[in-house]
């Protein structure tokens, strides 16, 4: 399984991803699940990727081959297209695709199936935030949800119901959603550690932080052992 | 949906369902989905329910009137069975056979499902929890795994995972799956109020305490808000 949000605030996004795939509980690996594609002050956007590998890494690697294509035009390369819309659209006809494909050629087996977030910003549009379904169509964030799930979604939703509001700092915003991931982590071993995060801040148009977070991060457990802490605490204040 | 969860803990059990109920979006209604049966001082066993309305209720009529049929014996009746063991094969039974005949009328369309949680005590007896699946067979709460869900069970699982251990007390206990209820109660809309709660003292052999929280409970809301509290203090307070 997978984990990863998205969150889209008044002063920028925040994205988080895991990185464990598993083909059946004996066969775990660790791929990354968050790409980036930029033209520092032009354009930024980010990937992030829930479901089959092998139809995760094919549409990513055709997308890449459009961009380095010095043929495809707007409605080929996500780094030519006119409006993140169109990013949506480019990036939702390809993982339709791929998964048509290689559906195909499993036909006998269980259907395959991938979604993914798209994340970004171009010189002089709005920061967009689209859910790409497997059949390629999607869904965006707005005001009044400001935030998008792939993959092992349930665990981590509370504290973002509670928490996540348009106007969340980009500080409670990464904190939220690493809060959002130690839950998933505690409660289903198919998500794993290390993380990728990454911040794109309002209209910079370019990725302002990444951080990868290993397992065994320091920063990272003494924030989780201080949520648990909260938690405990603030449940032996409540009575009933 | 539904979500139902019970606690085996070193003091008792703890049950605590909902009783929303749809067919579709737009046919929402209310209907116990916790059952009690008990001779007291000598048996209990509480029995709570998820899945379709037409196999979980059928099931809990044929298991009453086996209870009610003087002629039935001790394979029949969970009144009768001689270890909670066997209850939970008699019940496992029923559900699966219900399960079938019902599944065969519907044939030509998606099959039904349901699964059970069944807690109980004979006098003599340890107190036993078990979860039956769809297809009758069940597994067994233990001390490592103290609790048990059914139907919705992802939104409420990091908080049990959390606090709830064998040595956990029965208020505390309450407490926590009423938490638990509440963030699947928010993150879900087809989990509903109201509320029925019910705690199995061990040994007691029967029922000690049960209660329904109505929607507009005043004590729930108060709590559920203390946790909203407790849970933004705890966010504020944590530095990343």
């Amino acid at each position: 399984m997978t984990y990863c949000v998205g969150l889209m605030l008044n002063e920028g996004m925040v994205l988080l991803s895991d990185t464990r795939t598993n083909a059946g509980l004996d066969n775990i690996s660790t791929y990354r699940k968050m790409f980036h594609f930029e033209e520092p002050g032009e354009r930024v956007i980010a990937i992030m990727t829930a479901g089959s590998l092998s139809v995760t890494q094919t549409t990513i690697a055709r997308l890449r081959e459009a961009i380095e294509d010095p043929e495809a035009d707007e409605t080929q390369s996500i780094m030519k297209a006119p409006t993140m819309l169109k990013v949506a659209e480019i990036v939702g006809n390809m993982l339709a695709r791929v998964r048509e494909d290689i559906d195909e050629k499993l036909s006998a087996m269980q259907g395959v199936t991938a979604s993914m977030i798209v994340a970004g910003q171009r010189r002089g549009g709005a920061m967009r935030l689209f859910l790409i379904y497997p059949e390629g169509n999607f869904i965006e964030a707005t005001e009044d949800t400001p935030f998008l799930q792939i993959g092992e979604h349930k665990y981590g939703k509370p504290i973002l119901d509670r928490v996540v509001k348009p106007s969340t700092s980009l500080a409670d915003a990464q904190k939220a959603v690493l809060l959002s991931m130690d839950s998933t982590l505690r409660s289903n071993l198919s998500v794993g550690m290390p993380l990728d995060l990454c911040v794109i801040e309002r209209d910079a148009c370019r990725v302002s932080h990444t951080r990868r977070i290993e397992a065994g991060d320091e920063q990272f457990r003494a924030m989780s052992e201080a949520w648990s802490r909260a938690l405990r605490d603030g449940f032996s204040q409540i009575n009933i």
